[in-house]
């Protein structure tokens, strides 16, 4: 593709639209942040970034784009995994963080209508005053909504509450030629043609940028109450995970950690976990709108795992325990950060029966390829996180074994009928190994979807399927 | 689009292939009701009907059709209501209806998997017998899951379990080049690459023909317990359900209905209703695991009702009297169907906020537009289902009323900021609606997706978004 390079008429045109300089910032003023995203070794500046406002300023923007082909990529807080917000073309970047209001909570319909760079937090904050539930809980609550929409973001509630997919109503959405759809809307069922507002949830900003989102939310239930249980080995742990799921209690989350991990985040928050003599735990978080009604469902699931071997149950049914567990867990990942030289991931999905197959697969690897791997993940929801760390590695070893044990981990998921990516999507990084998982037929329908939306391919291009 | 007539080398061919003339069906051994379907006036023959056994047969019947430019519609149960299975440029019909085989129960994923022409009522029975759960309720029962799927049918747990889409994890799709792809799979969450999976629900067999669908199933709730409230009025009992949804008791349905309808459904079911003697009903459904939990929920929504004017509370916690009511509930259509000469329908969905407008509005019809119209439907989620009768009226007056009364109902509905169908899809019948509804931009990016899928448009010719 031929996209035209920026040229001061350009930068006229835009400044003329947004009328305010402080919005816009080139060359030096583009801070390095700009340049990449959380993890992703993914590095690329844009030439200009439009700090948007409006979908106006949008529209106008992507319109004037189109007509001159010039790239745009939408960017949110930056927090993605995999270089999807990354300028690999250069030409504008779309910041949406300052379009950041909450635009109707309609308490009628349980919905709340916001614009796209509103943070996790700060919807869950929101909605939770007013005795309100949002329940997608990615771990990085410093993310915008846009993003999470963009990833189909899952987090740790997946089990009992689904994805960010499930609380999605209505979008809408500047199309790359700058005309302002909507798809969907407040309703709660909709078989009104082909399932746009479902395309558009994880197509990671290559479709359309979103301007707006009307969001499911449910009445806040009233108690959670989370258990900690030491188990022997990872093994007996994740063994226990589909007995777990076969009883009719049903657990907003159910994750799995080690010790490693946890005495990671113990460092990294200066702050002590509430056990860390155990190889392996579960945690499980239960809730509901009673402690009799919760406690009936957590004593049958505490059973299974006495039978299974758990050393004890530690219940957390105060606040602050609470907090201090969740906020442990929530720090696993910039933990692990923290305590190697550079890292890459993998985020795989494999079918819930498959976890402990996949996680023990996983650690063989370092002796295998002889590189350290630490992971935790999702047990409940067959989603696994593992983090290869370079460590001391020089530059052309780290190259070699991460790309061994990258290969190795995608072949064994594919071997479990397992996916590329559970919750952090394909972006830039992890094109190779779609192309790799996806059946060649798919992804040139893949593509045919893309130049639908996006004839010229201005939008956000690499990414996902494309080249 | 200039299709090729079939000729005796293609049927030969196809023959070939399916090497049982028994499956085969050609000139007059092609049943009538291969021409229609349930209810829309839209008919059609195909020239030949092939009573297809295995993916491989899809795939060899679709390769040849796309090679040589026949045209192929699929057909489950024919119980759809919009003309979505009719062959309108005639050609290969395919007929899954022999393809109802249950693949596998996977209890530790909580999956099952089901070849398309399994029908719903069949799906139910097989996992409640073994204490498992399919949520979604069509009114339909011998509608085919490929059905369900192609249309995203809602039912009537909506309000608390969602709809098909909802349960639909994985799918393998004969494309119309003949090829057989995967989408999705058993895994719980997904983020790789664009939602095909999610894309498939909901189109109407004209993106690929679904030969083997993995649904989620849960655990059987172990109790359900209906209440049968009659109120005054209609508007006294749709005001009520926003306050139920509001209240912290999720119920699995919210259904409305009047006198009326229900003495229609006591007539063609020879059977009394537990009460006819209110001009409106709330019908509502709670589910859990035991008395106790479903009594509270219960309890406090009787009391929301009494107190917005409920006559009665009629409680209904015998499996006989959930039958009897639930069976009248599902008949409604056809009773309808029967008290009258002929008749179309609506299926529009409004935000929940908007019910009673809506209802209000279409009984104001009766006299604006001097025609009888009969409705119920999903209070809990805004779907509204209302029937344009036909009666004594020539075909000429009936032509011209059911045109002013579905112009007007759909009016009404986009000003409501509702959706042109909340289960029934779009099919053949309702694509001038579709059009009105639809951002022409949005129109064209439909077009753009069913050319990446079918680029020689094949499958299913002139349905949902295409001329």
């Amino acid at each position: 593709m031929n996209y035209k390079k920026l040229e001061l008429e350009d930068i006229n045109y835009i400044q003329s639209i947004i009328k305010d300089n402080e919005r816009i910032l080139m060359g030096e003023n583009i801070n390095e942040e700009y340049s990449h995203d959380e993890l992703s070794d993914t590095i690329s500046y844009p030439d200009l970034v439009v700090k948007v406002k409006s979908p106006e300023e949008v529209s106008s923007i992507l319109k004037y784009a189109y007509e001159n082909t010039i790239p745009v990529t939408p960017r949110g807080s930056g927090t993605g995994l995999v270089g999807a917000s990354v300028a690999i073309e250069h030409g504008i970047m779309l910041d949406t963080s300052l379009m950041n209001h909450f635009l109707e909570l309609d308490e009628d319909n349980l919905t709340i209508t916001v614009e796209p760079g509103v943070l996790l937090m700060e919807l869950a904050a929101y909605v939770e005053e007013r005795g309100l539930f949002y329940p997608p809980d990615p771990g990085e609550k410093s993310a915008t909504i846009g993003g999470n929409i963009s990833t189909n973001a899952g987090g740790m509630r997946a089990v009992k509450y689904g994805v960010t997919r499930d609380y999605v109503r209505g979008l809408e959405v500047v199309l790359p030629n700058g005309k302002i759809v909507e798809f969907g809307g407040k309703v709660v069922k909709n078989s009104t043609g082909y399932a746009m507002k479902d395309l558009m949830v994880g197509s990671e900003g290559t479709l359309g940028i979103i301007t707006k989102a009307t969001l499911k939310i449910l009445p806040l239930p009233k108690k959670a109450i989370s258990l900690l249980i030491p188990f022997p080995s990872l093994e007996q742990a994740i063994g226990t995970v589909p007995l777990i799921i076969k009883s009719k209690a049903i657990p907003t989350a159910i994750e799995f950690m080690q010790r490693e991990v946890i005495m990671d985040a113990e460092k990294y928050l200066g702050k002590k976990f509430p056990d860390n003599s155990a190889d392996a735990y579960l945690l499980l978080k239960f809730d509901g709108n009673s402690t009799e009604e919760i406690e009936k469902d957590y004593e049958n699931v505490a059973q299974i795992c006495i039978e299974q071997g758990a050393i004890d149950i530690l219940v957390s049914d105060t606040t602050e325990r609470e907090d201090s567990i969740w906020k442990a867990r929530g720090a696993f990942l910039e933990a692990i950060k923290g305590s190697t030289s550079f890292m890459d991931e993998v985020d795989v999905v494999v079918p819930r029966s498959s976890v402990n197959e996949m996680v023990e697969y996983i650690h063989g690897l370092y002796k295998e390829v002889n590189i350290r791997i630490k992971s935790f993940g999702h047990a409940g929801d067959g989603n696994l996180h593992a983090y290869i760390l370079k460590d001391e590695l020089s530059e052309e070893e780290w190259e070699e074994k991460v790309k061994a044990a990258m290969d190795k981990i995608y072949g064994k998921a594919r071997e479990l009928s397992g996916q590329v990516s559970g919750e952090h999507g394909i972006g830039y990084a992890k094109k190779s190994y779609l192309m790799k998982a996806l059946d060649p037929a798919t992804v040139e329908i893949m593509r045919g979807i893309k130049l639908a939306f996006d004839p010229k391919n201005i939008l956000n291009p690499h990414k996902v399927c494309q080249l």
